[in-house]
C-alpha cells in the first residue's frame, strides 16, 4: 500500500476542511511537499476554491533569525492579513532536514514564537488542518527508509474516518460521565486525576491529519501520583528518555530522567503552569504502530496515552473550570500495550491496550494493522 | 566572476527597494531560488524588516488551472490583502522548466491573468522590484550551461548603478528636449515617431534588476515607417523570427515574419491598441551582451532598441497626452550594433551602438564587457 498524494489531498480538502466554491484557501507548505501541494491545488480547482501558497522556509528563516535583533521582531502584519482573509488553512509539514533550525539560540526561537502567536489566534477563526508530507528528513528522524515512511504515513492517514469517529465516540461517552481517571502502567506509572465534566474532544482528523485521539483537560489541582513516560520526549533538539514525574495537589514535586534530565527540568521551570498538566490524551489510531519522533503521529498511536505539562487546549476546558495556563505545552507518551490499565471512577475501560467496549458485539473495531 | 547571491540580495534590498526597519516585505519566489531567498532574508534581518514568502508554484498552478472552471476563477482576496499590507515586494523569477505551464490552453492563461490584474494594481502602491534567480531552466532556454548563465546574470546585475544612472541620464536629457525620434537599422528598419514631451524614464534598476534602459511612450498616431525586429520574439510558447511591421498614421498596415507569422498576426489582432506602439525603449546595460530569451534581460541589452505594441506604461505618459490602451504589451527588439542610427529631431544621437555623448570627454562610459 504505497503513499497516495491524491488520496491525502482529497481527505484534507473534503473530509478535514470541507472546501466550498469561492473559499479563499491558504496552503502553507514547504517546497519538498510539491507532489502533495499539486494534488491539493488540483482538488481545490475541482471545488472552485482559490489557493495561495505561503511558507516559512527553513534555510531563509534561519538566516533571518540569526541576523535580526530580537527587539526588532514584530508580528508580520502581511501574514496576519492573510490569516484573517482565509476561509481555510491547510498546513503541510515536511522537511529534507528536520534539524535546519537546530543551531538557533533558544531565545531566538522563543522570540519568534511570541510574535507569531497572534497568527495562531487568527487561524482559529478559519477551518484549518495540520498534516505532514512524508519527506526524507522526516523518514530519517523516524529511522526509516523514505519509502517505508511514506507507507507508514499512508496507513496513518488513509483510514475510514467515519468508523474511527464512531470507535472513539464510545470512549468519549464513558469519559463524559466519569469524574476521575486513573492510569496504571508497569511498576512506575500510577497517576490519578479529576476531569469533572471538562469537554471530551473526539479528534477524528478534523484539525490533525492523521487524527485519532480523544483528549480532555485534567482539573489542574487534582493530579496525584507518579508517571514514567517510556517513549522519548524531544525538546530543544535533545531526547529525554524515561522522563519521570511525581505529582502532589496537581504540581510536580519530583522529576527525573535516564537521559537529559536537565532538559526536563528546564521545561518544568518555564513558569508555574509548566509544573501542572494541561492535557490528557488517549491515542486510538491503530494505523500508527510505531514511534517516529513526530508528535502529530506519536500522540495518536494506538495503545498509548499522553499527558502534556503546560497550557490546556481551550476547547477542552468547560467555562466553569479553570484552564491551566503556561507558555508551553509539552506532550509526553506512555506505552499502554502491556501490563497496564485505564480506570474511570474505579472501572477498567482499557486493559493492555484493549478497550472493554471492543469486546462488545456491536463494536466495529478498527484493525490494528492494515 | 561567479554569481554571488549575497551581492544580488544586497542590491535588491538596499539599492532597489531601500528596505527600512519595520517594513513588511513580501518575497515572491520559487523554491529553486532558495539560495537567493536565503540571502534576501539574511539582509532583511540586518535591516530589521519582516519577511513573508509567497509563491505561485508552477506545477500546482497548472493542476489548479486544468481543473477549475474558468467561470469560478476570482481575484484571490487573501493574496490581495497581502499586496495591500506589503511595504515592499521582491519578485524573484527562476525555473527548472520554463515550459511548466506550456500545455495550458491560452484561454485559461488569459482568464488567470485577468483575475490577477487587481493584484498588479495593488502592487503599484508599494516599493517593488522584479528579478531573476539563474536556475537551470532559464539557462537551458538561453542555450547556456547553468554556470555560464549564472555568470551572465551576475554581469548583468552586479553593476555600478550610480554610474549607469548617470550614463543613462545623458540620453534622458536629449530625449526630453526632442520632439521626434527616427530609428534606422540595416535595409529594413526606418521608423519615425513623435514623443512630444512624454515622460522619459531612467530605469537604473529600481523596478527591474537588472535595469539599464531608458524608455518613453510614442504618441500613438505619430508612428510612420517600417521596422524589422531581428531578435526573436517569443509568444504563446512559439518563436517569431524577423517580425516586420509597417506603420501609417500610427497603425500597423502590413506585417510579416520569417517564422510563425500567424502568431504575430494573432498578437496584432488582440484589440485596436495592439496595432499601435505603447513603448520605445533603448537598452543600455552593457553587462548584457547576448540574447537569452528572457525579456527582463533582453530589453536592457546594450546596442538595442525595443518597441512594444499595445499598452503604454502609465508613468511614461504625460497627463496631457493619450496613452495607448490594450490588453497586451509585447516588446520586440532591434539590434543596433551595426549599420544603424538613432536620430532626435534630425540629429544623430547613436550610431552603430555608440552614443554621441560617449565621445565627449567627461562621460564615464560603462564598459562593454566586464
Amino acid at each position: 500500500m504505497s503513499y497516495d498524494c491524491d488520496r491525502h489531498a482529497k481527505l484534507l480538502v473534503d473530509h478535514c476542511t470541507d472546501v466550498k466554491e469561492g473559499d479563499m484557501v491558504v496552503v502553507k507548505a514547504p517546497a519538498v511537499a510539491t507532489p502533495l501541494t499539486t494534488a491539493i491545488y488540483e482538488r481545490l480547482g475541482e471545488r472552485g476554491a482559490m489557493p495561495l501558497k505561503i511558507s516559512i522556509p527553513s534555510k531563509p528563516t534561519r538566516a533571518f533569525l540569526r541576523t535580526i535583533d530580537n527587539d526588532a521582531l514584530e508580528t508580520p502584519q502581511h501574514l496576519f492579513e492573510v490569516m484573517k482573509a482565509a476561509d481555510v488553512i491547510v498546513q503541510v509539514g515536511g522537511s529534507t532536514n528536520v534539524a535546519e533550525l537546530s543551531d538557533l539560540p533558544a531565545e531566538d526561537m522563543q522570540a519568534f514564537s511570541k510574535i507569531n502567536k497572534p497568527l495562531g489566534d487568527a487561524q482559529q477563526d478559519s477551518r484549518w488542518v495540520t498534516t505532514l508530507y512524508p519527506a526524507s528528513g522526516n523518514a530519517q528522524k523516524a529511522e526509516m527508509s523514505t519509502s517505508a515512511y511514506q507507507e507508514f504515513v499512508h496507513r496513518a492517514v488513509n483510514r475510514d474516518w467515519a468508523a474511527q469517529r464512531e470507535f472513539q465516540a464510545k470512549l468519549v461517552d464513558r469519559l463524559e460521565s466519569a469524574e476521575t481517571v486513573r492510569i496504571v502502567a508497569g511498576d512506575e506509572t500510577d497517576i490519578r486525576m479529576r476531569i469533572d465534566g471538562n469537554r471530551i474532544v473526539n479528534e477524528y482528523a478534523e484539525r490533525n491529519m492523521p487524527g485519532g485521539e480523544v483528549y480532555t483537560a485534567p482539573i489542574p489541582d487534582s493530579v496525584e501520583g507518579s508517571v514514567c513516560f517510556d517513549k522519548p520526549v524531544m525538546a530543544m533538539g535533545r531526547e529525554i528518555q524515561n522522563a519521570r514525574l511525581e505529582f502532589e495537589d496537581g504540581e510536580v514535586i519530583a522529576h527525573d530522567a535516564d537521559q537529559n534530565a536537565d532538559v526536563l527540568a528546564s521545561i518544568l521551570g518555564t513558569d508555574e503552569g509548566a509544573k501542572r498538566l494541561g492535557e490528557l490524551g488517549i491515542g486510538m489510531n491503530r494505523g500508527i504502530d510505531r514511534f517516529t519522533y513526530n508528535m502529530l503521529f506519536d500522540e495518536k498511536m494506538g495503545d498509548t496515552i499522553h499527558l502534556a505539562v503546560g497550557r490546556s487546549i481551550e476547547k477542552s476546558v468547560r467555562d466553569c473550570n479553570d484552564p491551566n495556563e503556561s507558555a508551553i505545552h509539552k506532550d509526553m507518551i506512555v506505552d499502554m500495550s502491556t501490563d497496564s490499565r485505564i480506570e474511570l471512577d474505579g472501572d477498567v475501560v482499557q486493559r493492555n491496550g484493549t478497550f472493554v467496549f471492543e469486546e462488545e458485539e456491536d463494536t466495529n473495531t478498527p484493525e490494528r494493522t492494515q
